[in-house]
């Protein structure tokens, strides 16, 4: 039975890559009996990048007790963001960059979050600290999924650490990975050949805050009227979506990656969301958030002090 | 204001040095502004290993948030065993070595847990790959955090980087690492200078399991005779501490260090217990456990199984 290594739900460019990455450096690490999974399919960008290196999408798995008994989480540990059944398995390992929350072992394991860029950068440094081999592929991968969730070196989730990083993959990775990864990027936002549903799914992730659910999703652009042109239609979706699932409040943002700014429609407690940031939804029902790209650092804590305080 | 770093509520070795170690890691990081404090006072194993290095007591407080607002936590992380007011500052970093529960942030931290045989372990390793000096005061601490935890590299807890750590301290250290640990182990067995009640409270630690509040207290030995003589005396203490904080099941186990064995006393859901072990408590109501001496290990799991199966 090999240990399956996966990401989120929802999955995005960071979260495959990582899946990649540690399953590499799970077999430079003697353990040979590995495979990178996916809770889902690649979205448009993540299939940009494997496109590009010539590589298939992973296996998805909706369960994994059915065939195994360990697990390596990558890139997230909340429960409600990873597979369903993962209290029926051993979680190994995690590799990590977000806050921590819902997660619980019965067992000591080997858990490593760090407040760096992406969850690869945290893969790197374990590359580094054991002398392995990072290949150009390997390499090219661990960038992909730092370009994805720092938007290319910009968001504020950027640190030293993670430039010097991005800097030294370059030195090994074949392409000129500024180039790629503004293709890559932009690759992600071609929102006409996407429906609303995969517009308010796409990257969404849920949350607990003060006891109550809370999904959020971020959808990237180049250009912001290509969401306020289809708002009514996709502010519908979020309301079918919201009755079905019983969310408390439904965020989703659209970030501008040229210029680093975003908007965001809600439905639900939107209160706690002018709360969080200070400010009131515009007349379009528009809540502008300039200087905001992370949902992580920019919007997530902000927001549960909202609902906890 | 100081970044305090603290380990869990009845400190022993490996918290107490753990801190100490840790402070000294984050000097060296360039992080000058921390203090390492405690949560209680010294056991006796740990004044005994203070004494010889003539070090002072730790400051030991009971908040933190009236003089910080941020916070490095080793040893442990779930809430229970953390300082009281936790909720209310920043924790900035983790370094453990035990499973992970009730813990949660808002933000991405710094967390580091690995499975091996102290918090000194991953801290050591922490200082290795950054290439950090290691004092021979450092060095001893460390190894006391390591020889505590494992008595003396015999619990199974004790993994093989364990190993390659201590023969690497023994070299930097300025004391034979053998001769002193089992002096050290066995000036915390001095039984006979303890109250009943410092012996059911002086290594004990609440757990949540299938939502029942455990509590689970170790007390080592070189003759469990010490022990079994004051068996009505300890069991009447445990049943008016049971009565007062309402636990539904209360443990105190009690390990000959000298032959790696232990034997359990409980009241409450002493079921549990059973069912975990597969054998029942004796005539004498004493749970013979043979080969048992890690905690963490060797009751934990099973019994949180026992309660969520
Ligand atoms: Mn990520
Ligand atoms: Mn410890």
């Amino acid at each position: 039975m090999s240990t399956l290594i996966f990401g989120h739900k929802n999955p995005d460019t960071d979260t495959i890559t990582a899946a990649i990455t540690l399953a590499e450096f799970e077999k430079q690490d003697g353990n040979t009996d590995v495979e990178a999974v996916a809770l889902g399919t690649p979205n448009a960008e993540t299939k940009f990048a494997l496109d590009f290196f010539k590589l298939n999408p992973l296996r998805v798995v909706k369960t994994v007790a059915n065939e195994t008994e360990h697990v390596d989480l990558v890139d997230h540990n909340e429960a409600q963001q990873s597979v369903d059944d993962r209290a029926d398995v051993t979680i190994d390992k995690v590799i990590d960059h977000h806050r921590v929350a819902n997660f619980q072992t019965e067992a000591p394991l080997y858990m490593r979050v760090e407040p760096l860029g992406s969850a690869n950068s945290v893969i790197y440094k374990m590359f580094k600290e054991k002398g392995y081999t990072i290949s150009p592929l390997i390499a090219s991968l661990m960038a992909s999924g730092l370009i994805s969730d720092t938007l290319l070196l910009k968001s504020p989730t950027t640190t030293d650490q993670d430039r010097a990083m991005f800097a030294d993959l370059q030195k090994i990775a074949d392409v000129d990975l500024k180039d790629y990864g503004m293709k890559m990027l932009k690759a992600g936002t071609n929102l006409a050949a996407r429906s609303d549903q995969d517009i308010i799914d796409g990257d969404a992730k849920s949350f607990t805050m003060g006891g109550k659910t809370v999904r959020i999703d971020q959808v990237n652009t180049v250009d912001l009227n290509d969401i306020y042109d289809r708002q009514d239609a996709i502010v519908a979706a979020m309301q079918a979506e919201k009755d079905a699932e019983g969310y408390d409040l439904f965020v989703v943002i659209a970030t501008d990656i040229m210029n680093s700014n975003s908007t965001a429609f809600a439905l639900g407690e939107k209160d706690k969301l002018e709360d969080a940031f200070g400010k009131k939804f515009d007349a379009n029902d528009r809540l502008d958030l300039p200087g905001v790209v992370s949902r992580k650092k920019q919007v997530v804590p902000v927001l549960t002090d909202s609902f906890e305080k």
